[in-house]
């Protein structure tokens, strides 16, 4: 297989080179021979939504998907938070990304009750599929590992997330698969047997011991953690997904480093412990 | 209701207080009108059994817990392994406790095969368990938060400790439920009513944010952080729980203050936070 062929399914998601704008984003994806690119709203918004339809048609990429929606958890903001999902739906509809990352959102100041939090986010969604769907827009929960949920993602565990999913066609709304997030969920195989068509992202990165002081920068390249990520990726290769592979590592020690070494690494990390295992090519 | 009876089923678990030797926490539990000592088999060691047995004999503190075996998953250290959890349970046996908390153990270095990892902590316990028995003693598995798979316990959920005790008698093996580990596990209220009797040991502390830089000490003081005690109390009380509530924290800041303090502190949160939504006393 040629380098470019195995690295057609290979996705760069912008977080991973956070120092880059997106028209640089898009240029390292050329340059290393990707096929995808996961867009951020932040970076998206500044070079302006046509811009970035333009930049994204010229360069033949698929967008992967477009981080994020969700943030669902705090009743004051309710309103605020489907405005700007609405206004998220549109940008993913102009970019045909593959869906559009819904983080669930923590519990909000103050606020012990889970269960409710957890609620308001279903609640949330069910609200917002009408529009996604009459944009053509799929919605992809992430659940988010435990470490999180308290303050970012009350949805912990791929059953979780496909509990809320399955309310709705598969085409309106799936579930995001990080193997951060996901990696130690017990059932894991069975229920990315049992999602199949609702994945609709497969996100990689390593859990990495010890953890880094700040959690949301406890992410690891594949390979310098504890994932078994061939095993994981026949899983999901298994469940039928034939999509994009985005690499979406937070890790200030990588945000450091100059940000086209970076994706060098993870396209040889992932050659190594992903690809391989990924079965039939689709995209 | 007087403040002793209040307080009866109250637990220190030496964790909590660590820098006090056996005889001053056993002290410290008297001073404070508590019904039970949480015990750590390293301060146990420094007095020697005879001695620990005779010192909580006079006090008339029940042990909540002996804390703690386990460490089954390293496959070059099994055999070591059986031979420390076998003297662990002698030691429980000798002072009564209510249970041998069972701390899985993480991955060995260089292992990422999570699924075989949790096999041999299974079948691990299925070899101690008749020695256990014999003996009188409980083993109490204890699952553990996500954040500790890789490096502690790979043990998750507490339908997964579930799946492993029900394989023996409810006297032999049973759950420690430490709401740290699994206040934020989807079904837990139902995988508390599940649990009924097999529920062992009650912990307690708080999950906090951000999360201190050392993980292992990541523990909160009840109310300070996100779990809903009450609820979470209810329903471990709805399950039938009529043992003791321990309080166990690891956290630096704590074990820099005075011991006492501490104590004065844990029994006003517990006053507040727990015991009204115990239920019935029993022990």
């Amino acid at each position: 297989m040629t380098n470019r062929a195995a690295l057609s399914r290979l996705s760069l998601n912008q977080r991973t080179t956070a120092s880059w704008s997106l028209p640089e984003a898009v240029q390292g994806c050329l340059n290393a021979g990707l096929g995808a690119i996961g867009i951020w709203r932040e970076q998206l918004a500044e070079v302006g939504l046509d811009e970035a339809c333009r930049l994204v048609a010229e360069s033949g990429l698929r967008v992967s998907s477009l981080c994020r929606g969700g943030f669902f958890t705090n009743p004051d903001e309710a309103q605020a938070a489907a405005a700007r999902n609405r206004e998220a739906i549109e940008e993913a509809a102009a970019l045909n990304a593959a869906t559009l990352v819904l983080v669930p959102g923590g519990l909000p100041p103050g606020d012990r009750d889970l269960v409710a939090a957890r609620d308001r986010a279903a609640r949330a969604i069910e609200n917002l599929v009408p529009y996604a769907h009459e944009r053509g827009v799929n919605l992809g929960i992430e659940p988010m590992n435990p470490i999180y949920a308290a303050d970012r993602g009350v949805i912990s565990t791929l059953a979780q997330a496909l509990d809320i999913a399955e309310r709705f066609d598969a085409a309106d709304v799936g579930v995001v698969v990080d193997t951060f997030h996901l990696w130690w969920e017990p059932d894991i195989a069975d229920q990315l047997l049992r999602a199949g068509p609702r994945i609709v992202s497969y996100q990689v990165c390593d859990w990495i011991t010890p953890l880094p002081a700040d959690t949301l920068l406890a992410r690891g390249m594949m390979g310098d953690g504890h994932i078994d990520f061939p095993a994981f990726t026949r899983s999901v290769a298994r469940a039928g997904y034939r999509g994009d592979i985005e690499v979406e590592i937070f890790n200030a020690d990588l945000w450091a480093a100059p940000p086209a070494e970076v994706v060098d690494t993870m396209v040889e990390r992932y050659l190594k412990l992903v690809q391989p295992y990924m079965g039939k090519d689709a995209p």
